[in-house]
C-alpha cells in the first residue's frame, strides 16, 4: 500500500479519537442516506452527547474543513471518513472457531462496509469442516498455514473456546498473519510486531453489572 | 438484592479494574480445571503481561489474601472473581434484533457463565416473530411492552440496524429496562439513571487498522 497523506497522518492520530470516529461516521451515513447536505459540529455534539470543540478536534485530523455557518458537507465527511477508518480499503481475514460468534461473523456481510473481508473459516471439529458458512468454506485448522501461503490473509479474528486461544494465536502468526481480532478473554501472548485488538464481551458485561449496581451515574456509558 | 460488602466495594472500584478482573478470572478458570492449587501474582503477570505489583493492587479490591510465598488459592480466587463481577448472579436481559449477532447471542450458552440470562428475542420481521432461536422464543417488538410488565427482564442487547437504534433504546427504557448493551455504532440518548455499555466492533476494526499502519508497537494492545 501507498504511503498517503492520510496514513502518515493516521500513524499520529489518539485512540481516543479513533474511537470516536466511527460514531460521527455512523451519524453521517444516516444523514446522507436522508440527502442532507451540510451539518455543524453543534449539531453532531447534540446528536451524540461529545463536546463540540471536542468533534472539531477530531475532524481537523481529516483532509476536511467546515464552512463558516453551514459546517461540514455531509458527502465529503462521509468519504473523508471512511477513507481515514480504512473501511473503504479490502482487508482480507480468517475466522478462527466457527461456533456461534465464528459463525455470525462470518455470515454479517454489514462487515464490508468497514473493510473487513472474511476469506474463510477453520475449525478442529469434522463435523463442520468441509461445510459452508454465508457462503465461505470451512477449512481445518490444521491446513491454516499451507492455505495462508496461497491466500495471505492478514486478520485472524479468535472465535475460539479460550483455552485454545494461545495456540491458535501461535498457529495464525506462523501461517503470517500481522493481526489478531481476539474474542476470547484470554490474553494473548505474541511478538511485538504482531497487532492485537481485544474484543472481550465478557469484560463489557461485568461493566455492566457495576454500573447497574452503582448509585451515582458518573461513568455511565463509556 | 441486599447490599454485602462486596457490592458495596464494587461502587468504589475503577473501571479499569474491573476490565482487567476477567482476564484474571478466564486464567485462573483455566488453572482450576487443570487442579492447580495455588497460583501467585508473579505467576499470573508472565502469564497475563500485566504489572505484577498492578495484578496485586487489582486483587485488594476482592475479600481474599494471598500467602506468603504460596499465593492465592485457586479455587477461592475464582469464586471471588466470580462473586465480585457479578458472573454468578443471574441478570435477566432481552435481545432485540434477532440479525446474525442477536442470533449468536440467544445461542451462546457460555453467557451464562458470565451471569447474563437470555430469555427472549424481539423483532420486527413477520418471518421470525414465532421462531425459536437457542429454544429462545422470537416476539413482536411491539409486545414488548406488555411482555417486560410481565417478565422484568433489566438488560436490552440492542443487535438492530444502526437506523433503529434510538427508537428501540426508547420502547426498551419504556418497557422498564435499566441497561443497555449497545452492539450499534450509534451513541444512544437516554436518561441519566439508565447504563449504557457500548460494544462496538466497527470501532475496534478502525484501531486494527491503524495500529496495522502504525511503523512502531506502541499501543499495540489495548
Amino acid at each position: 500500500m501507498s504511503m498517503t497523506k492520510n496514513n502518515e497522518q493516521q500513524m499520529i492520530l489518539p485512540e481516543p479519537t479513533i474511537r470516536r470516529l466511527p460514531w460521527y461516521l455512523s451519524y453521517v451515513r444516516m444523514l446522507d442516506n436522508l440527502h442532507v447536505e451540510y451539518v455543524s459540529s453543534t449539531q453532531i455534539s447534540k446528536e451524540l452527547n461529545v463536546q463540540s470543540s471536542q468533534i472539531a478536534k477530531d475532524l481537523s485530523f481529516l483532509n476536511i474543513r467546515g464552512k463558516t455557518r453551514i459546517g461540514y458537507e455531509v458527502r465529503s465527511l462521509l468519504m473523508e471518513l471512511e477513507n481515514f477508518l480504512g473501511f473503504n480499503r479490502k482487508h482480507d481475514a480468517v475466522v478462527i472457531g466457527t461456533g456461534s460468534l465464528g459463525t455470525a461473523l462470518m455470515q454479517d456481510r454489514g462487515l464490508e462496509n468497514y473493510g473487513l473481508n472474511i476469506v474463510a473459516g477453520f475449525d478442529v471439529r469434522s463435523e463442520v469442516i468441509g461445510k459452508h458458512l454465508g457462503g465461505l468454506p470451512v477449512l481445518d485448522i490444521n491446513e491454516m498455514p499451507s492455505w495462508m501461503s496461497e491466500h495471505h490473509a492478514s486478520i485472524a479474528i479468535l472465535t475460539v473456546p479460550v483455552e485454545r486461544a494461545q495456540e491458535t494465536a501461535d498457529l495464525a502468526i506462523a501461517s503470517g498473519v500481522t493481526a489478531l481480532w481476539n474474542f476470547t478473554p484470554y490474553r494473548i501472548k505474541a511478538p511485538e510486531d504482531v497487532v492485537i485488538a481485544n474484543t472481550s464481551i465478557y469484560a463489557h458485561l461485568a461493566i455492566i453489572y457495576n454500573r447497574m449496581h452503582k448509585s451515582n451515574s458518573e461513568n455511565r456509558q463509556d
